[in-house]
């Protein structure tokens, strides 16, 4: 595209650099915000390089966090036996929703993957180990996604925490709620009758 | 969403009110963000704000640019006789990027959408019109969206030029080139049969 006006092509460039966004949809964007008021404008830039600049992190968790330990680490409501192990603060989010977990989380801040280049060393992986071997964890709960880096950072956490005396469990693999089992996949589907759940034994 | 950080947050709320931008996407976004360099999110910021703050406008065609006039007004290789007006530098480019017209623009800035309160005044169509009635434009071209809205502005438009002694098209409606016939809705196949191009008259 050749653009009219260099202001414009550098906040395309600019823009289009994000995530999911091309320069079409940037482009849109940036109409977008030239045809609103300044302020809207200056109040998104001013947001963006504030949270990069000023935001800081739970010194026991890593989640994203406003003072130096995070609000869920300091609950006293909060059941200090369990460690959810997730890779980032929307997983946080997402388990927080279901109302279903009560214990603490730890951000790894990512999964490993060689082919992004991130090992062991880039995760927060030995202040979980410190943690562990510090604290009052009975149980991990390895909470990461259900893909190949995923399933490889569970298995290295689960080898690291063997002999830590924690329990070290995942979260359960199967169909979806309201899933139809014809419309699941084989790997799913296999998955979930080998890890199927006994009824009797509660 | 419980955000545990109010900067985050900011972040998100300015994010997502770009358009098509959701708050999960604008979390994306952002954690984005917070994984790049500080460089990426300045250079963001900077790119936004001075695109907003220092803008300009063609004077004679309203298109964005540097200068007084742009570029396309200046150039000595564009047909003065011919205007195409259309509704956003989007379509400048567009048509540009054809390169079937080396004609002028007009950008009016919109279309009147009395949904959205704008009237032909909220448009630069007096300029239009004085454009006209001072330059050497022999022919209009309305390329305006094939939508309520844009055809409601070329009607408009084609009122008030008729007197003014030049010739007024607006873009050919058909079936897309590559289209095939029987997924072509009902008003865009009549169209097409009712504005029928006469190979024998050329």
């Amino acid at each position: 595209m050749n653009f009219p006006s260099k202001l414009i092509e550098d906040a395309v460039t600019e823009i289009s650099r994000l995530p999911g966004i091309g320069k079409k949809t940037a482009l849109r964007l940036a109409l977008h915000l030239l045809k609103q008021n300044e302020a809207v404008t200056e109040a998104l830039a001013l947001a963006i390089t504030r949270m990069r600049k000023e935001i800081s992190y739970c010194q026991t968790c890593h989640n994203i966090s406003d003072q130096e330990v995070c609000s869920i680490c300091q609950s006293h409501r909060r059941d200090r036996s369990i460690i959810c192990v997730v890779e980032d603060i929307r997983d946080v989010l997402a388990i927080e929703n279901t109302n279903q977990f009560s214990g603490l989380y730890h951000v790894l801040g990512g999964v490993i993957s060689p082919i992004q280049g991130i090992g062991p060393d880039d995760l927060k992986i030995e202040s979980l180990i410190f943690r562990i071997g510090t604290g009052e964890a009975k149980e991990v709960i390895l909470a990461l996604s259900a893909t190949m880096e995923g399933d490889t950072t569970s298995f290295y956490l689960s080898k690291r925490l063997k002999d830590s005396g924690v329990k070290v469990s995942t979260i359960a693999r199967g169909i979806p709620v309201g899933g139809e089992l014809e419309f699941t996949d084989e790997v799913t589907l296999g998955r979930s009758i080998l890890t199927r759940i006994n009824y009797s034994q509660d």
